[in-house]
């Protein structure tokens, strides 16, 4: 039988096409994560499409948002506005929540430990990324030690991030080559009906898909072009 | 003036003299997790009344819940019995609370970069320990790495663990030096009007009491010898 792993599925699309990569190997044990984002109720319900999609054999929501207390980023902070889209600057983006890949990371790990598994799955992007500090390779070795030292000694729990070198339109096409289901997927900073098309994540998402060839199942305000092939 | 400090303040002994020893350099932002334990309530009534003593400048009480529903120790799941003090034992004990310490680290880490503080003080105790996993020096090296890779660039926020090497004898003896009001102070996993005076961290607690020479100002049901003289 395969063993169990725990996946980081926030229903965005990095972490729908690392579910369907851990899904060749695993049996499924699907995490959500609330920390109190603009966009969570639409997020969770994503989060449970994709759950059924993948017959996750566990599931788990958790309610991080003391982030959103602690404040300090666009995504959870309604004082702060979400920065439109510019894909080539390289500052840290207001939506930045600080630090949140640890905390994500902290509390799945915690569970991989009690329910016996052996691989936590993170879909983090750093190539095409937005920038964030935590989403690069050097913040996930790091963290595999923390998990080393920090966990029981015959825990051996590993991190994997299948999709971190990956640009999105990778991901798209390895997504579409596993058939997974990114109609159930949500990227949108900023709404929760139709994806808005101008926060620094739709024009990530638009950009991979247009790079790609292929169209968004998903429903727009505004469906700019991002790349002209 | 003085540069602001996180300190996570459980309310217990340990966390209590790390808050005296960072009062000597730093103002203080007070952070407490909840994270289901047995003895919550007592430890929250403990940190505010160290929070008013130390005159906190921000106070902070994080709902970590989710841990108590993932499970997997005595201190926070109803069904596992506490396991009775056995300090010979090597064994990581019941009361162990899947990679708690990470999760502590990881939220006081998001709140350190939110309000610009550059140190985040935990009252860790590897020395004279229970043997939990994450109380080790090597897992605090670790976990910076993981704050130098997954923070902005210019956070620079370090990890200060000052009773790390500390027996508990030395950390009564210290906190006696400091006057840290031992007495707001709360140690047992099973009870929380008089201390059981028999679970691992009484235990712990009492022997280092008695090794140092002082009693213990708080109540409890028994108060056995752990240490001669």
């Amino acid at each position: 039988m395969k063993d169990i792993a725990v996946i980081a599925v926030s229903g965005g699309m990095d972490s729908c096409v690392t579910a369907a990569i851990a899904s060749l190997d695993h049996r499924l044990a699907f995490a959500h994560i609330n920390y109190g984002q603009r966009t969570e109720e639409k997020e969770l319900q994503c989060f449970h499409k994709l759950a059924d999609h993948y017959n996750a054999e566990k599931r788990l929501v958790i309610d991080l948002r003391h982030l959103a207390v602690i404040g300090g980023s666009s995504l959870t902070d309604h004082n702060i506005d979400v920065s439109a889209a510019n894909l080539d600057n390289l500052d840290i983006p207001t939506s930045y929540v600080p630090f949140r890949n640890s905390n994500i990371l902290a509390v799945c790990t915690s569970w991989a430990e009690v329910i016996g598994a052996k691989w936590v799955y993170i879909g983090a992007v750093n190539e095409d990324s937005s920038g964030y500090p935590d989403c690069r390779p050097e913040f996930y070795e790091a963290f595999q030690r923390v998990i080393d030292t920090g966990t029981k000694p015959d825990s051996g729990i590993r991190i994997a991030t299948p999709v971190i070198s990956f640009t999105k339109d990778q991901i798209v096409k390895r997504g579409i080559e596993l058939k997974a289901p990114l109609e159930y997927t949500w990227s949108c900073y900023s709404s929760d009906e139709k994806a808005c098309g101008e926060c620094d994540s739709c024009a990530l998402r638009l950009r991979g898909f247009q790079k790609a060839g292929f169209d968004d199942p998903i429903a727009y305000h505004k469906k700019p072009i991002y790349y002209k092939g």
